[in-house]
């Protein structure tokens, strides 16, 4: 793409351009009041060479914005924190929420083309890197989120003289980083690597603005004039809608829920000795990941009363708590209602060496958000492939991801439900919520079918785990987690 | 403390010491709605010695409890980012919502203990810390916070053999780092360290149990029985309400509100003049506090309309928007209340070389919660200590610390207020709350003019901006925070 870009020659700065620049200033602060009401999430990503004037520019824009509507974010070097996540971590950390702007100075771009210079990234590497850019750009835009990716261009020789000046004085020395300096050097390398990368994530859903930065106020004329054109866009048209999934992934095939046999179950003794040698194997194999980093995830989903609780508390017995968490999730609070349903599941993720263990998880939104109608038709049917391809995120990362649906019958819900109801100490885990959720029980098992068909993908399949004998599925769920721990560590 | 300490006679776990514990387990389950229904938050800090056994009793203690309703934070060593924000920040950022635990595997008095060990504190920062300790520790009891101790106490030779049988295994030995294995060769300079600082933070609202870890089931029960107690004590009445604050300030004198001239103004050409100087000396200054990591800290209170987010503007206009973030202060989220009322704030504050600017502050504990009715009269009165208190942390850890009341009259809001509703584009600006805040001008001012007066210490004065004109406001707040920043900088 930056092939094609020509410089044009640079006027003065007229009055003519000032007088459309506050035109466009004065049309931004006009926009601000709209974004909210639309609940429209803008999020401005800034890229460009080293000098270019990313930080000036992001500063001249958010002076039009009041500072309740916006965050900037500087991306420029992971953490040794972040270094331990998912390489998009840190970017869906700091998505916008509903209505409001983050602008991202330097982001997902300039760190995998700095990645893929610096050797880091060999071809299938920055293949997948980039595909994974796309899905997550597509996932942000099919979820209403109004993406501007701004890549600010100057040539060799701008770069030099800026850079040059920078390092002058002494109060600004510090910007110019070795990077910068090594850019500056390899220009050309570093010209055709950013072209590369801008080409293949210059998409219909997000393209690329490339902004001739040469000339500052320019900048700043073509910087405000896309971002109100884009706002006016997106206002007119929420975008992304209708946008087409387009990984796909190899399904396992899983057998409908009614054609689970649910007769299996352990002797007290069976149980006893079987436990206790598989909870004393996890302990050391947690150990093991530990020291080799392997991040792990477990979700739990399953009927009400299945047993999901009893069953993690068997798992996590044999764990160090200072390698693993369980996350409890409920239903999302405000600030995360205002954020695409995946932020809080990211957010949440371990660290490599670490074990996450979800009690109900991100399939909420095929399930519970699908059948109460907290989301639209088109939201539920699109998750299916979103989740595959979070999901494949973790796994291309290195984590083991196991999913456990806990299966009983209506009738032996009936039961608990009725035991919870008459032990005093226990009536607090049923509330009428189970209640009116066991009456949809047709509508769930059509929706969980569907689920479990839909994301059984090989590298994250679903487990199924008969719990009518919570016994039989404590030690089937222990089973496979250390049969998957072994796996991954051999 | 430990001085004190005898260990007892170990006897074998016989069938009486697992009745006991089974006992007390299950009192531990039966807690937790009660927990929830008070809405107590419970603090648990497991310190001791390496290899005393922390994680296994956190893990043996969580056992018993609803993944709901806790987590479990490792806070070990701080890490990069942690360095870079005052000492409390850490710990403040994980202290449970109301209804929880928390439980830390080592904190506040192992980093204490190591740094002054390690050399990095003299006398009189380790005596300024064990003092922050104990207001950290005051704030959170008298804000309702069940707050349990524990210190894991084993002799030298169970400490030697313990981390040589940690060692000798190749799954476990990354546990033994190479501080467990000094501290084990400099046991009793490390018994001293440890017993000299659980002396200086042993209070009444917060005092340490120290438990004998030799024995491990033993010492289960004696976490098990402690956490049970006190929890019992904690619900029958809730603790720390009453306590008396400790920290004495010395306060700058204030005029009162009404005393206060309005009527300084600019003409254009000065304000234009001033105003690009300031800003240009400010945008300087803001490159070497950067290099040399001075953290800062701004805070705008004032009447609606009095003209801050303007005075903001002019402020950060002049600054890198990688060095600076606006934090607007609205009413705290449903997770925010659910916590200490400081704890949206420490959460929000700067890196080191970063400057924080609140629009709107921890003042409106004193102020809108105070008139709204909020929080209780000895919420609020309490109030004025912990705000200096929490300064205080700030100024001690490097940063400049300064706080605005942007002041007009009645009159200039009313005519404000009239503009923005007679102005299309403004109109948003202006709500019904404004005007009933209004009606309550002289309640508030009363407030106002008593948080001026306790709270405009030494180390984090008050400056009053006046604001009728608001070019002579804007140019009074950038003179205050460049000359502040310069001194810093001397």
């Amino acid at each position: 793409m930056l092939q094609e870009f020509v410089s044009s020659p640079h006027p003065a700065p007229g009055p003519e351009l000032s007088a459309r620049l506050a035109q466009r200033r004065k049309q931004l602060s006009g926009q601000l009041q709209r974004i909210k009401a639309a609940k429209l999430p803008v999020l401005v990503l800034f890229e460009g060479w080293g000098g270019a004037g990313k930080g000036r520019l992001i500063n001249r824009t958010i002076q039009q914005i009041d500072p309740r509507f916006f965050k900037v974010h500087s991306m420029a070097v992971p953490t040794g924190e972040d270094r331990r996540k998912p390489f998009l971590w840190r970017y869906f950390n700091v998505i916008p929420e509903a209505g409001k702007f983050v602008f991202l100075d330097s982001g997902w771009l300039d760190e995998t083309v700095r990645a893929r210079l610096e050797g880091r990234l060999d071809d299938d590497e920055y293949a997948a890197r980039l595909e994974s850019l796309n899905t997550f750009e597509r996932q942000l835009a099919a979820g209403g989120y109004l993406l501007v990716k701004i890549f600010l261009q100057i040539d060799r020789d701008e770069q030099k003289s800026r850079l040059e000046a920078l390092a002058a004085d002494k109060d600004t020395a510090w910007r110019v980083d070795e990077y910068d300096a090594w850019q500056s050097r390899h220009y050309k390398k570093c010209f055709a690597a950013y072209d590369s990368a801008l080409e293949t994530t210059n998409t219909a859903y997000a393209p690329w603005q490339i902004i001739d930065a040469a000339h500052k106020k320019r900048a700043e004329l073509a910087v405000c004039t896309l971002l109100t054109d884009a706002i006016e866009a997106a206002l007119a048209q929420r975008p992304g809608k209708g946008l087409i999934a387009q990984r796909q992934f190899a399904l396992r095939p899983m057998p409908l829920l009614a054609d689970v046999p649910l007769d299996k179950s352990l002797t007290e003794k069976e149980y006893d000795e079987t436990l206790k040698k598989l909870q004393a194997h996890l302990g050391e194999l947690h150990n093991r990941l530990y020291r080799k980093k392997v991040p792990v995830v477990i979700g739990y989903e399953g009927w009400d009363a299945a047993g999901k609780g009893g069953n993690i508390k068997r798992l996590t017995a044999a764990l160090d708590p200072r390698g693993y968490e369980v996350i409890p999730i409920a239903s999302p609070e405000p600030h995360e209602l205002a954020r695409h349903y995946l932020w809080r599941f990211w957010r949440a993720l371990p660290k490599t060496g670490h074990i996450a263990i979800f009690d109900r998880t991100w399939y909420g939104r095929v399930m519970v958000e699908r059948l109460e109608g907290f989301c639209t038709e088109s939201d539920w049917k699109r998750a299916y492939n979103e989740i595959n391809e979070f999901e494949k995120e973790l796994t291309d990362w290195g984590a083991v991801v196991l999913k456990f649906w806990v299966q009983i019958d209506k009738d032996t819900q009936l039961a608990r439900f009725t035991e919870r109801q008459n032990t005093p100490e226990k009536q607090w885990k049923i509330t009428d919520e189970d209640w009116r959720n066991r009456e949809k029980w047709d509508a769930y098992e059509q929706a969980v079918n569907e689920m479990l068909q839909k994301t059984s993908t090989l590298n994250a399949p679903w487990h199924i785990i008969e719990s009518v004998d919570k016994k039989y599925a404590r030690v089937k769920a222990l089973t496979i987690v250390t049969e998957a721990l072994e796996e991954a560590l051999r």
